[in-house]
């Protein structure tokens, strides 16, 4: 008798998940069956609606219920200025600060040379193509302050900075090696701020 | 603009599980957004059958399909014998080994005066019950090798012996300290053919 065949099939959902090896999924796995039946539909149903209900914007590529995405469709936005951001997460943690208006860019990823992650591989090559669509005077690329993050900011500098758009970075006061996500509505606030030009 | 609301869900029905802290529950629902359809739906089902198809043994409290259990239902096991463990993961355990052929017990937990668990919460009373209706003649304690699995064991001990069921424990050979569900097959082998009296 191996594990039950229900347990089975959900340990094996759970470790499709990252950083989650077999231990912690037969821990999960018999923790759900402990759980409220209530809790473990809210669970289920809370799983099939992200799926179902969320896609990414085909403007911005940010998660969205709508398609364009209420940024994008939000006619109060400002226009001229695009921040180009790694993640949908990012957005989120800009919006929470309240101060930025203008509109986003969702890179969903870095140029990372090492992991084989080229321009091509996120939405660089989308973003030029905004530029030049759109009426865009300034883009902030707030892409985390790492060693891709850098990398993928100074990519962006070199390829649009001979447009004539002006391209700022947010100003250091994110913490070095850190996730943009995480930083405190303050620092974030102050990093924008004192964005400065490439 | 917070996290979309089925995010937010999400993130809460994550966050719920053991160990999940909020930032590995955002981790957790971005990485579901991402994942195929099909994926998902299957991991939503598994959780919700998990719920719906298994259930507790009344007799011997195993994780099950059907009450009683195929274990306590199969008329070839040894009625003499039954082996008292902390979890369903235990039985499973023991059953992979393929060489115990008696009944089992699952206790749910240990004795743990420190987490203010004592007999009662966990199906110890239960057990003791199971020895006066039934023809058992050897109870062999294999509660986890550390310190509440080995109180846990004493305190059965104590009680059963006075009644004149032998009362054994699983021989050391397990890893102290360790989980029993984790044991290799020779490992546990060879520590239910040492097995002493208490
Ligand atoms: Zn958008
Ligand atoms: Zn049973």
């Amino acid at each position: 008798m191996q594990y039950p065949q229900p347990i089975a099939k959900l340990m094996d959902s759970f470790m499709r998940l990252p950083g989650i090896g077999p231990k912690t999924a037969a821990r999960l796995a018999f923790h759900v069956l402990d759980m409220k039946e209530d809790d473990v539909l809210d669970f289920a149903r809370a799983l099939v609606s992200v799926k179902r209900e969320l896609t990414y914007c085909s403007v911005c590529h940010h998660i969205t219920d709508t398609d364009p995405c209420r940024i994008c469709d939000d006619s109060s936005r400002d226009r001229s200025m695009i921040c180009v951001v790694e993640q949908s997460k990012d957005v989120i943690a800009m919006e929470k600060m309240k101060e930025y208006t203008g509109l986003y860019h969702v890179l969903h990823g870095a140029v990372s040379p090492v992991d084989g992650i080229g321009p091509e591989d996120i939405y660089l090559p989308d973003l030029l193509k905004r530029l030049q669509d759109e009426e865009v005077q300034e883009l902030i690329v707030a892409t985390d302050p790492n060693i891709e993050g850098e990398a993928t900011a100074m990519y962006i500098s070199r390829l649009v900075k001979p447009t004539g758009i002006r391209v700022t970075r947010l100003a250091h006061g994110l913490p070095v090696g850190g996730d943009l996500e995480y930083a405190d509505e303050v620092t974030l606030s102050k990093a924008i701020e004192g964005r400065r030009e490439f």
